[in-house]
């Protein structure tokens, strides 16, 4: 019964080309195809109507000015031309050892810890290997090298796998068990209730931000609030996605505090220039700020977003990164709820991300998003979105479970996780306060305290000598510093033009993620580069 | 010498947030701060100038309507309407065991060959457990549990990652020892050089996709040319970035045919319409279709994108499934190669995936694009984008590597990775011809050879009482029929609408991945189900 209908099919194909190319014009034959063109339709974007427009013959060769200015407008500081740079002396120092001051490049542009010798927590990585390879789950051997609630906790997750399958794709939020166990999480940290059908797991937080900005902005009169400084994940989606960055600015003088009157006036700024303000992002512990919000700050600025109509896009990826008693980590989940502001209330977002934290897992890019108090068609909308992608890689899946439900106390592996864990976060708090007290030591430098996050964002008083030096090489002063501390140390960071900053001033962002043995020479180095510098442009 | 510049710093935000707001104000200030605005207005899309234009007042509320209209436009039917009903029905039949004519959900809508049952390839999975858990590679049982050749390889692996940090985010285009594999593996597979600098490692082929669409769609007068049918990825992925979809037709005829007359056809159609079209889709072997291209079509196509200026997007995931004696696959850069044409003649991406080959590792998200024949300036454009999301998983790059140099005749594993390698390649030719045949004999269908790839796409004469009965039911026909027999059998099929097909006509794609045991039973409930069907609308 192989027969084709390719004589009737050809025949078709003019007709057929003519409403897919227009879906204005509809096939008067049959309603077989009338079914298939309004299908068909949907697949394409309509066309201009106007057909009388100038036919264009043949298609330019690919140049950047032919790129999409969307593309050629977005900027990404954090590995941008100084990381460049220190790429290729790291090449340099390899191939022709002795030729740089330095014996190494040290990368404090970026909060990527296992980059810099940081461990990962054991637990983690053993349900990883078993769950890769569940083959050995129970040879004897195993339980001689893996510990036995690893091995448990495998098992468990495996079961929560549609035949047992790891290698499959997930459901496009991501396995309904890992979620389950993610959700029970959420509810144990902040003491409301926490659906997993509200959680969306992907490859990092990245994905997670592109893909709310994709689903909120639509044209440049679409604006979404950030902070600045502010991490350029931000401008750059927002600008991939032809937005526009309504900024706000954290006040450096009150420890970068967040003020709801600066909300205020920049919204009304914005409004007056046409713009629908659609979301405020909120960076909570903040990059590159390192301020920790405090309570009552984070209830004003809900209370804010429910009155002006704002989606809340909080960010939240650096929760298990707090340095100093006197403040906590409250999600604005928990804030909201607190206030009385239920699931209906206030639509809110709240990113987290395996990559941060104690465990700092870059690599294996995993996160998830709670999404809160949308309707169920805008939560369709991007349902439909993740399912383009299918799924969210099952390992990061995995660990994302894990970071929200690690070993209890009882469990074989909790004294060495606690261990492992206290160790990483107390280093970490050690070395933002030495990094902190070298930067405030040296002259024209002020530095706020790391009360969270994995930054210290410094400013420079640059002298004037220095930024004209600047202007002749053609680079932003505080680029210029940071392309000069680079050759002469090794140590590379972030201009604070990178994240935006008051005009006039000039900061650079570093990580405080150095192991700690190193952090003296690296205090060394940097205060005599600086002094040097100093002496070479003082006004 | 903490200091803050609290006091200046506020004065400055006022003039700060006009020029940001619109770059086209220029501080007449100081120097300094013509450099911050110069560089922070590049974070900010350019606001419209016209300030005239009515402030609104109030953000709407989040409703669909006032969601990104590209969003909405979006449709993904492999994860659709049909695949949301199965998933009821399994919820159904695990809480009412009984309550249909069918014991499981077979997901034949999907190309996810291990939530079927298909078993990973050992080898790969010991070295990502290895490279996951490295603290276990010199222990003595560690011998016990893993080849002595995934040790090897694990070790040889993690001495590419600098710092063996398996954990830290990874250069943006992938992990350089990594690529370099890579290289190599198309080298012996194509016979010509590769550059690992070409090769961008991705989460999957989707977001590489996604990122050659965002770099090439300016707006809805730049089209993409696409098949028809198509794997919709390709479709939403060109709605969520504002294109046109141009379609050409596979001829069902010819076996799905590219013809380079249609492509023409098209091309001068699409162009009189005042469409730039800037790219050619070719997926090969071919997605829902099967066919596997003559080396003679692809040199033609090549040829076609040449003179016209088009790059050249060739969707390679399935270069390894291929069932057919009388069939090869040749890779478009092989093609172009061997014409004579070099790097510096063609523009062309070719995307490869871990999720499909006989490996079908789709919940590891790996894959990368080899992307050739652009300027230096484009390419950086391309890097920039990538570093946006800083870097794709590393156990994705592992095992994109390890795809690309699998075990070796020699190595320990050798005889069994090719055991398992051959035993899913034949199994899969088996069901695929099993399959095809039991569609060919059923009344009013007929289904081209699957000679590679994993689905198989048959063309279903519905009897007009059919299509009359679907538009009751305001559903595609097509959709009509795999709806009855998803609720007859438990079979998840894929309507033809979801891909397009020439309009009178009605398809669906079903997958031949169902394990060979459950294949006769397949046969017997969908031949069952058709019988039924056309009695009950038989003309």
């Amino acid at each position: 019964m192989r027969k084709f209908v390719a004589h009737r099919a050809k025949k078709l194909i003019t007709n057929a080309t003519a409403s897919l190319l227009n879906p204005h014009h509809q096939s008067s034959s049959s309603s077989n195809q009338y079914y298939t063109s309004a299908r068909l339709a949907r697949f394409f974007t309509s066309l201009p109507s106007d057909t009388s427009m100038a036919s264009d013959k043949s298609t330019p060769p690919l140049t950047v000015d032919s790129l999409n200015p969307k593309v050629l407008k977005c900027e990404y500081a954090v590995r941008g031309e100084i990381v460049s740079l220190a790429q290729t002396l790291q090449q340099d120092l390899q191939a022709n050892p002795g030729t740089h001051p330095f014996e190494e490049i040290l990368y404090c542009n970026i909060g990527n810890p296992q980059s810099l010798g940081q461990q990962p927590i054991t637990f983690f990585r053993e349900v990883l290997a078993l769950c890769d390879h569940p083959t050995i789950l129970d040879k004897s051997e195993t339980q001689g090298l893996f510990s036995a609630d690893s091995i448990e906790r495998a098992w468990q997750i495996l079961d929560q796998i549609p035949g047992r399958a790891t290698g499959a794709y997930s459901h496009s939020q991501g396995i309904k068990g890992l979620r389950d166990t993610i959700a029970a999480g959420i509810e144990a940290r902040d003491g409301f209730p926490a659906d997993p059908n509200d959680i969306f797991l992907t490859d990092g937080a990245s994905p997670a931000v592109h893909m709310m900005m994709q689903l909120l902005i639509r044209s440049e009169q679409d604006g979404i609030f950030c902070p600045i400084p502010q991490y350029p994940l931000y401008s750059a989606s927002i600008a991939l996605h032809g937005g526009t960055l309504v900024p706000y600015y954290l006040d450096e003088g009150t420890g970068w505090g967040l003020e709801v009157s600066e909300l205020k006036k920049q919204l009304e700024t914005a409004r007056q220039k046409g713009i629908t303000v659609r979301a405020l992002v909120v960076i909570n512990p903040g990059n590159p700020t390192g301020q920790v919000l405090a309570e009552e700050n984070q209830r004003a600025i809900v209370e804010f977003c429910k009155k002006e109509g704002l989606v809340l896009l909080a960010d939240e990826v650096y929760q298990e990164n707090i340095y100093v008693p006197e403040k906590q980590f409250h999600s604005f989940k928990k804030v909201a709820r607190s206030m009385g502001y239920g699931d209906k209330d206030i639509p809110l977002v709240s990113f987290q991300s395996v990559s941060k934290g104690y465990y700092g897992e870059c690599g294996k890019r995993g996160g998830y998003m709670e999404v809160t108090g949308f309707s169920p068609e805008v939560r369709e909308q991007i349902y439909k979105v993740a399912s383009v992608n299918l799924c969210s890689n099952i390992s990061g899946q995995i660990l994302a479970s894990l970071v929200m439900s690690p070993p209890k106390v009882g469990d074989e592996s909790y004294d060495s996780y606690f261990a492992e864990r206290d160790g990483i976060l107390t280093s970490l708090a050690r070395r933002a306060k030495t990094l902190e007290d070298a930067l405030n030591s040296l002259e024209g430098v002020s530095c706020n305290k790391a009360e969270g996050a994995m930054y210290l964002f410094p400013q420079v008083k640059l002298p004037n000598k220095a930024i004209k030096e600047a202007e002749k090489a053609k680079k932003a002063p505080d680029a210029y510093y940071a392309i000069r501390l680079l050759n002469a140390t090794g140590i590379v960071v972030v201009p604070g033009s990178g994240f935006g900053q008051v005009p006039g001033t000039w900061h650079f962002r570093c990580t405080i993620l150095p192991q700690e043995e190193k952090i003296p020479a690296i205090v060394t180095r940097l205060t005599d580069f600086h002094k040097k510098f100093m002496d070479e442009f003082r006004d």
